[in-house]
């Protein structure tokens, strides 16, 4: 008995959008190329190169010398869970910030290993304050973490790293960081902020296909993980395991086999990291931030306006208020459809009320901004 | 305070090697194509179309009808911790067959997530027994799970998959495969055979690059894991969250943000599973066996044997026994230095006695092994 498919498939050739959502962002024809150089080995020597200036490259983008700093193979959602399940042991609480989807996937996360989440809310579109953190600070004194997102992808807000790091410093608590929308696009400091636990995405501002996370471990985070009582809940998320294949971060080495690393995606990951170290990391800031004011002036000159106030709005994520009577899902499928234009939808709370504009890595250029301007000028019209 | 990096990166451009190990395989030149194809938004309509086909031809692969079949978007070792976290809950008993590292990673999987593992081993380079495997079933009739390598990638073993599913199912037994190294290589039947949750790897005779885990959970098996009475252990790895976003196998359907998919890795996917379709199981089958056959003679007419039994051994992997005197990894440096050809070393118990040489997918061609057999004669000679 075998089962058969009738049907011929062909190869899919996918279209060529502009893609100016909340991720993927544009990838650069230059890492696409590099995707598809030929495959070697995983224990490859020249592949074991690749590794070590990634993980060189990756400290660079976190401005870290964190020895544990390397790509999980598997995405930004995956390298939050890296971070819990490391660190969080049953019993322990962990003071969460939640104030959109990301903080609420954390909570998740934290109680799925048995870790006690005490969550601190703000509304969505605005930032977590100290004063609410101090509080649960207050409140909990057995609290051992301050988790929290940086940069909040579903509102376009940035939360106050330094400050909440400083913060959870004062009350003996490590932190625990989702940079997935921040690394490569606004100002992260790992080590001058003190951030103990940090995670992201490659398909970010880093501009490479999506798929793998890069993640980076304080000294601290590190004794911590070695000295739990408990093991790591995930085999494949171990990083006592994963360190002995990435090794020591000091270059050289045997490496223990533990997965097939995502060789392919990592030559990737390696040009993405490579390009933004050859145009400097405070350069790239600098170009995600002229680029959104251009972004925000031309949305102006069409009568649209941004949802999240200034001293707390992301360059890279722009949560733009969809007009009253404007039709939200009929013009985000005529600019993908006319104009192979990618926007993202509002999700949650502001699903229906915003539209969310990435300006991301390479997609945060002067053409990508005209286009869109002028197709969604059109579609408004 | 900024941390800076004096030294300049060059983009990697891997050397062009034959890869003859235990994976990743050689990528044919249309799938790393594919590969580089521009990113589409994950959840663009033309991305879930290729979904939608990448399910089909899944199903095909596995040869089932089963609605939960999908890559994880990590390598085979998630695909592992999947089957795993999603079925067992804590206290549930699994018999664990294992005769090389595989098994042995699949007990560790079992007591991560709180189950009990009953081990039942076999030497390494032999298949386990039936005989063995019913002795811990009426042992422990509490089982409720029965896990086991179909091909166990550190021997060159294969397990009689059809045989052991049948003798679980006698003893109310739900069944978790490893076909890592068999998915496309050797007859492989889960309807047909019974089996309950299965994971693959991209990298071996699906020929694609590494990353990604095919799998796929009868209904039995899908039923058993939304009658959890505890959470599944992983976020990231929830498959009651996962089919939200891949869709329910019909096709069409609206689609649940879960993670953001490695949407270049899936053309990669997509374009293999293609290939193999194309080509037909059955005939894809036949090559590797008869493939196998032209190696072994090849190594015979330069005085080396295999290490496993006819009747229980892998055409796709060949663990070649090292003569007396010949200095392993001198060997295996000069086939990579001199003829950019990498073969496998031995594993843990094999170590230093074996070689693995690998024929998977599109590395399992006449060109390969002429290739490898005559570098092989001179580096010997």
């Amino acid at each position: 008995m075998s089962i058969n498919i009738e049907q011929q498939y062909a190869s899919f050739i996918p279209p060529v959008r502009t893609l100016m959502g909340p991720g993927p962002s544009d990838v650069s024809p230059t890492v696409l190329n590099a995707l598809a150089r030929p495959t070697v080995g995983h224990l490859d020597p020249t592949f074991i190169q690749l590794m070590d200036e990634t993980k060189q490259l990756l400290q660079y983008a976190f401005q870290t010398k964190n020895k544990l700093t390397m790509p999980i193979s598997a995405p930004g959602s995956a390298g939050m869970e890296a971070c819990v399940v490391n660190l969080v042991e049953p019993g322990e609480t962990v003071i969460v910030c939640q104030n959109g989807v990301f903080g609420g996937r954390m909570v998740e996360n934290v109680a799925r290993c048995g870790g006690i989440a005490v969550v601190v809310t703000a509304p969505w579109g605005e930032a977590n304050s100290l004063a609410s953190i101090e509080a649960a600070l207050e409140a909990h004194p057995e609290a051992k973490f301050v988790g929290f997102v940086h940069a909040e992808t579903s509102t376009g807000v940035r939360n106050d790293a330094q400050a909440i790091c400083a913060l959870a410093r004062q009350f003996d608590c490590m932190t625990i960081v989702d940079a997935v929308t921040s690394l490569g696009g606004i100002e992260l400091k790992v080590d001058e902020w003190g951030i103990d636990a940090i995670y992201s995405g490659s398909q970010k501002c880093l501009s490479c296909v999506p798929g793998l996370s890069p993640v980076s471990f304080s000294d601290a985070a590190v004794a911590k993980i070695q000295a739990r009582k408990s093991p790591v809940q995930s085999w494949f998320l171990d990083m006592n395991l994963i360190v002995g294949y990435w090794g020591d971060g000091q270059g050289g080495g045997k490496r223990a086999y533990h997965h097939t690393a995502p060789v392919n995606s990592l030559y990737a990951l390696h040009e993405s990291l490579r390009l933004l170290h050859a145009e400097g990391l405070d350069n790239a800031i600098a170009r995600h931030a002229r680029m959104h004011e251009k972004l925000k002036a031309g949305l102006a000159g069409i009568g649209l306006e941004l949802l999240v106030a200034k001293d707390i709005r992301l360059p890279q994520l722009n949560t733009v208020i969809i007009p009253d009577g404007v039709d939200d899902a009929q013009v985000r499928a005529r600019l993908l459809n006319e104009f192979d234009l990618e926007i993202g939808a509002g999700l949650g709370a502001l699903a229906g009320k915003v539209w969310r504009i990435g300006l991301m890595g390479f997609a945060a250029s002067d053409k990508n901004i005209d286009f869109c301007v002028a197709s969604l000028k059109k579609v408004l019209s």
